[in-house]
């Protein structure tokens, strides 16, 4: 019998003073007002970390999940850039069913949101390519991302590939777009009394109402 | 043509200091001990978010997630409670396949692990619903988690119903653990360098291998 290892403290161990009533009365009826509110809030106290969230995918009804960053958030959707033939990329060709997580822990508030991914066009993604820092566009060009390899990569393949010219976006690497067919939003409340509000969408109208918690 | 928002700030974007490799040669063979020792150091810079975990899960091949909370961790799986009527529950009664993600920011560390959900014993869960907060214990009778409500909940009838007595778990209520069959373990290093290595695991031994970032 393994020995095992027992987590006592938790965010939600903390007082929460967050007592002000979240719900549908003032939840409004644009998801995507209510998430640029929210998002702007989290910037406001962590802009490092408040665009982090975890992207789940499925294949074979099988899910996975991972971090990785927003970069662009609009009713078209929410924007990631990754390599298209990564495992994410490939189950997502598959399967473009998708969920995002974001967490604001100093704010403790979540919101998921679930739709399906599809990719940018190729314009927009050489634009957004042609603004990375010059050792981030050489790795796109280095790692056959989620491949399994023996040693550490290295860019000096692609240094000398590319000498001063400028680097174009290697064809396996661009945007994905989620564009979302519900989102929840959750603010936490003393004693798991927490505030959820779902919206879904119906004939192109959005519509919130609480879930228990 | 809405309006697009466009995230400049990413932690990626921070100068990583951690420059030490990381790869098979010390990541070691046995991926609960490593968990345990990132663990441990997220827990000494963030003890309040370390065990905050993304929990995916798939239904109909559609993915969904959410945060929850580990509260065990050990060779036979990690442990959450949680409804086992909400939605997550049935999706995991349904379809027992599911994934975690832990994110440190502090370290630049992200563990995923994937494998299989089953419930704990009635016993444990038992255990575990007696040392928490009375009202915790009263939300547990008070919400059935996820369904569609018109008003907050409220625990006044949960309170009126077990005066001042013991408070006893309800059925549908208890601890879940996630079995893994695969870990990954990212660090992450300047220019898109990062380090992953997978766990695999094969006639019950496991093997760690790198993947390209
Ligand atoms: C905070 C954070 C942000 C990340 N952002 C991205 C990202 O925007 N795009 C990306 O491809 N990977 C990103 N990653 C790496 C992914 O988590 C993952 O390792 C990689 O995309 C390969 O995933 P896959 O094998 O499931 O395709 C990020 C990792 C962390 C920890
Ligand atoms: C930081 C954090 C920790 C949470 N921990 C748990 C938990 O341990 N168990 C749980 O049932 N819900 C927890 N929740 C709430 C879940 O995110 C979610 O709202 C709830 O479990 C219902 O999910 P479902 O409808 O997918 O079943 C937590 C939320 C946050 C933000």
């Amino acid at each position: 019998m393994p020995q095992k290892n027992r987590v006592t403290l938790s965010p939600m161990d903390r007082p929460i003073h967050n007592e002000t009533p979240f719900g549908p009365a003032n939840a409004g009826i644009d998801p995507f007002a209510l998430f640029e509110q929210w998002f702007k809030t989290a910037m406001e106290t962590d802009p490092n970390n408040a665009a982090v969230m975890t992207l789940a995918t499925a294949f074979n009804n099988r899910p996975s999940a991972r971090m990785v960053l927003m970069k662009e958030h609009s009713p078209d959707g929410f924007v990631f850039y990754t390599n298209y033939e990564s495992r994410k990329g490939s189950e997502l060709a598959e399967n473009p069913k998708s969920a995002l997580v974001f967490w604001w822990p100093a704010q403790e508030r979540q919101v998921r949101i679930e739709g399906h991914t599809t990719r940018i066009s190729a314009e927009a993604s050489d634009a957004y390519f042609a603004t990375r820092p010059r050792d981030s566009q050489l790795s796109a060009w280095a790692s056959a991302q989620s491949s399994e390899i023996d040693e550490p990569i290295s860019l000096e393949a692609a240094k000398a590939k590319f000498k001063d010219d400028p680097i174009p976006r290697p064809c396996s690497w661009g945007g994905l777009q989620l564009v979302p067919e519900r989102f929840e939003f959750w603010q936490g409340r003393t004693s798991r009394l927490h505030d959820r509000i779902a919206f879904i969408q119906k004939n192109g109208q959005w519509s919130p109402r609480r879930l228990a918690p």
